[in-house]
């Protein structure tokens, strides 16, 4: 592990950009409202969330029953981190009033122990912490304090931040490895990230050292769930029972050091590495650092989608076993992209290669934003590669991959998750050491470091040019590290890199995947990086069954994907020539504007009509169309594919 | 529709051939006393049947309790049906006396009213015909009435005949669309093709008429299943619901005529086609001819596996949507395999047309006996074109899908059901008519018909050779027909038919897959059919998802398919080049003996061993080897593929 190098605060940043500008605007302007009438049961035709509600009740302020999911608190946690983070980027006094009013309800709530939880306040005041493996209060209390940190980023105000703090406290006073205390772990992991970022916040080593003991605990005692329901004696979901549980499920199987295998609830498992890296980053901890990228390589060496997906099981939303990435049967949620940048995030910290801003960068253009409709109306939780109408969404195996965005879901996970993302892009572009900006990404924006106020212009991901502006604050020398994404060639391409129109040796300069460009900085420097955008192909590796055979193209960071609306149906007919020609083309109308798609001089392969046939299908010249994959599904229910078969 | 040339008795067939003998040999030697042994609770480790037990306590004979499932009667019904065909093959006194013995305590288990169901004799007398939805009777009731008929003409013997006569006098007394009479028809069809051959059997025009009734009752009412649930107020899987019901399950969501697809359950479904066709042939009747032709091309043009397989869908053992045909995910039951060949049968009768014999050809071959093992020992319910064992049978959407045969099952469907169509072989052989003797197979055997004797001598599936004895019984001239397989072209190939000799003009005499000889037959005619064998491709219709891309191969009626262990792994990584060299060669060891395999110049793709990488794979050539799809997953836990990728 190198030292560490935090990345910065989203503050630091103003996005300015032609692609992201306009999701921070879907999120801020229609996302965050749409849900905060969502929490306010303000919007009819969707399942009542009555969020808000229960805690005003759990306040006294109003009279009623609990209602919803056991986490529905953590609807308005995830909400109000989203809120803290577009405040950044767009002040609104009228938004951050309610935000105020909602924080306040939040603290009449909280008991006077420092317990927060709504459903078990209000309903069973009497099993409380009994239930860790269902009842997510720790989950709550996570994401409760993560908004707590952001919030209070993002206003100064910290009414919030010292609720959970309480909170936080009232969780150390109970679980730990001390006699006398609960040996417990969360049954969804997100608490260990909420303290790590309390920690950030407030500088307090008891939250790590709680981070660290819920993360070093799991899999010492397998059976602790079970334990844990043999004791309690009742269940949340179901009929009680006496089965033992999968806690691969939950990733309480193993130690987190002895864990090889990315296995289980992906955003559990997601969430829970996001932590480790963490605090490995946040200690220096070696072990715990090779502990991550052991789980990071068998990731991305055998269980990541081309598009950034994760998840390949449906049952459990889970990760399959090595190579199992079925297409059309995908879970690939979007929360568990969103929760690889995170982890990426922690650990670039730690190992500044780019290989981790490419797996940020994939995620970020692919099968994060993919969960939105181009309008922001609607959302997908699941990311299929393959998408067949007649089967998608309706038959057994396919249920859950829908062919269209259905809209909020009663469980509002990924919607909340994608505004928190989007809105606090920010924090993923620059991280700064003693010596060193590091620039991560491709994104138009003007960035407050220590050193400089660095600004980007770029039409990336359609465009491979971005123009720095540097305008350092020191006299001293300084280095800005650029991250040139690994598909960038300067041997092969036409690629450059200049200073103030001078070019640079990259290769010289070039050390993994960053140019490092060492210079007395001066007002007015500017740096630009450009290199060809080409259509390039990738070939999944031969273990993965459904790839066989198969190209996907990319350009750029984008991933790209075929749909029947554009390619006259049956796209398992259509070919890719060996001999790609591929044209880039503006998408200049409709719900696709501004948009890159792909001409590509294909094949179709027209058969005898017959079910088989002992003929050979014949070949046509077909023009066909690709689009950017996160944009699939725009345009009504038709067939999509990511991997298309190569010409035979 | 043609004028009906019904089929012959299958004791009018001795089988003496070198693929077929040792078959009928396994289930007459194995399977038959294995099964007889369950149904006495013999075996130890195999889940307690009690099926015979059950017979005893219904007849008084012995005391206890009902145990097994609501259908466990038919599982007796369809052993002593095997037991019949097999005393027609291998005369058994011993096995006879058994079988007499178990006649009897059925006959005394038979109640005064002629009602007949151990399940609700003993367990639940009160709540007789009220679930017709969900508890088998008629079912139990059809699969007697198959014992019956083929016990009568195995041994002349019309004891379980009048059983099951009075049985269907109760059932005609009970059920009718005449006024004062239930309008019910049954949960699972089955009861339509007992009443069928009971007909045939007796000549009984009212079996017939019950058959005709049951068929054309269903879906003229689709809430029939409900209103009766609603009626009776409990349910006998599960809890009590009002909960509609989908009725596409079991096919009685619209009348016969109306139903233009197959759908529901593969079984049901093709259960009813079956008594649809017989009935159809045995009137004449031109709409019911019409309304079995429209579902027929539905599946052989939309949803039929190479192999034969029926099932797309394992949620409820069910016909998919058209072209969806997953090869990993298939159901394709070996009881539906085995049912096809009933409805092609009767098909054939009524339309004396090559492409149903083709059918029942595929079907012998491929997904009817790929549900035995070898050995005759374990069996496959579910049949898939496609086996990756880390996933087959383990993971969600897979876990019906097994990669070896797991041996006996509690719900014992599939097994008898081999043993039946395997010892009644000889049935499917032949057709006679006024004029012509109809030969539907290529099967050593030695057949007496009303005009002829007439041999067979061939080693097909594994040579295109069949020698035909003729020895008439008359002087009169008369036609042989011979079935010539679909894929034997006279024009193209070295391919040729001979009369003591001399070559014939077979497109002359060629009308729609029958080659037609009229001549005046003399003891020791012979008739050379000859073709080559050659490796055939079959191509799938680009509708089919699955299948795009690949070729799959075939030899004769033989489906090919390619297993991990001939292969050193990664089928997928393997491709068939266009430019097909595959070379024939006989196994002359291990358990694959007798069978010809085919050694193929291959290639393999290899890659960069990264999960995704944008150099394409490179190329190595391989020799590949391919083993007849039946015998699959007979040499341990390995990967399979039937359909393999072509050479691009």
């Amino acid at each position: 592990m190198e030292k560490r190098v935090k990345g910065i605060s989203s503050s630091c940043v103003t996005i300015s950009d032609p692609f992201w500008s306009q999701m921070q605007k879907k999120v801020i302007d229609v996302v965050i409202p749409f849900q905060e009438k969502v929490l306010n049961d303000e919007v009819p035709g969707v399942e009542k969330s009555h969020a808000i509600e229960n805690f005003r009740i759990a306040a006294g302020l109003s009279e009623g029953e609990f209602y919803g999911m056991v986490f529905q608190d953590s609807d308005v946690a995830k909400w109000l981190e989203g809120v803290a983070y577009s405040l950044i980027v767009k002040p609104d006094a009228e938004l951050e009033k309610r935000a105020d009013a909602i924080i306040e309800i939040i603290e009449k709530a909280q008991q006077p122990d420092g317990y927060l939880d709504t459903y078990f306040i209000i309903k069973e005041p009497e099993h409380r912490w009994q239930n860790l493996h269902e009842c997510h209060e720790l989950y709550c209390a996570g994401h409760m304090m993560e908004a707590a940190a952001a919030y209070y980023d993002a206003t100064g105000k910290d009414k919030l931040l010292h609720v959970t703090e309480r909170l936080a406290d009232a969780i150390i006073s109970r679980f730990g490895s001390e006699e006398g205390k609960e040996h417990g772990i969360p049954g969804h992991q997100e608490v260990e990230i909420g303290l790590m970022k309390l920690y950030h916040t407030t500088g307090k080593e008891k939250y790590k050292n709680m981070a660290r003991y819920f993360l070093e605990e799991r899999g010492k005692n397998p059976d602790y769930f079970y334990q844990e329901k043999v004791k309690r004696g009742w269940q949340h979901w179901g009929q009680y029972s006496l089965d033992k549980l999968d806690v691969t499920y939950n990733q309480a199987h193993q130690t987190i050091y002895e864990q090889k295998e990315a296995v289980g609830h992906a955003v559990r498992a997601l969430y829970m590495y996001t932590a480790m890296a963490d605090l490995a980053g946040t200690d220096g901890d070696e072990r715990l650092y090779g502990a991550c990228r052991t789980l990071w390589d068998n990731i991305v060496g055998k269980k990541l989608y081309i598009t950034g997906g994760l998840g390949g099981n449906s049952e459990g939303e889970a990760f399959s076993v090595n190579y199992e990435l079925p297409n059309d049967m995908a879970y690939a949620e979007t929360c568990a992209s969103i929760a690889m940048v995170f982890f990426a995030h922690h650990m670039l910290e730690m190992d500044m290669d780019g290989a981790y801003a490419d797996i940020i960068e994939k995620e970020l253009y692919n099968s994060t934003i993919s969960g939105m409709q181009l309008d922001g109306e609607k959302y997908f939780y699941v990311n299929p590669l393959e998408c067949e109408p007649s089967v998608s969404g309706k038959l057994f195996g396919y249920r859950h991959a829908l062919p269209v965005r259905p809209g909020w879901y009663a469980c509002a996970c990924c919607p909340p998750n994608l505004i928190r993302l989007v809105t606090s892009l920010g924090k993923y572009c620059f991280s700064e050491s003693d010596s060193t900006i590091y620039s991560h990404l491709m994104i138009g924006q003007k960035a407050e470091m220590e050193k400089a106020d660095i600004t980007i212009k770029t039409r990336y991901p359609w465009e491979g040019e971005a123009v720095y502006g540097v305008t350092p604050k020191t006299e001293q020398e300084f280095t800005l590290a650029i991250h040139i994404p690994y598909y960038v060639d300067f041997e092969k391409q036409e690629a450059y890199l200049t200073v103030n129109g001078e070019k640079l040796d990259v290769q010289s300069l070039m050390k993994k995947g960053y140019v490092y460009i060492k210079r007395q900085w001066k007002a007015g420097d500017q740096v630009i990086l450009h290199f060809p955008m080409e259509v390039r192909r990738a070939y999944a590796n031969e273990h993965v069954r459904e790839d066989a055979g198969c190209v996907a193209l990319l350009r750029g960071p984008v991933v790209y994907c075929f749909e029947g609306v554009d390619n006259d149906g049956l796209l398992q007919s259509l070919r890719i020539p060996k001999d790609l020609k591929a044209v880039p083309e503006l998408c200049e109308d409709g719900v696709l504007k501004g948009n890159v798609l792909l001409k590509i001089e294909g094949v179709r392969m027209i058969g005898s009509g017959e079910l088989y046939s002992e003929e050979p299908p014949v070949k046509e010249r077909a023009i066909l169309t690709a689009i950017p994959y996160y944009a699939w599904a725009n345009r009504g229910e038709n067939q999509m594919r990511v991997w298309m078969l190569e010409e035979s």
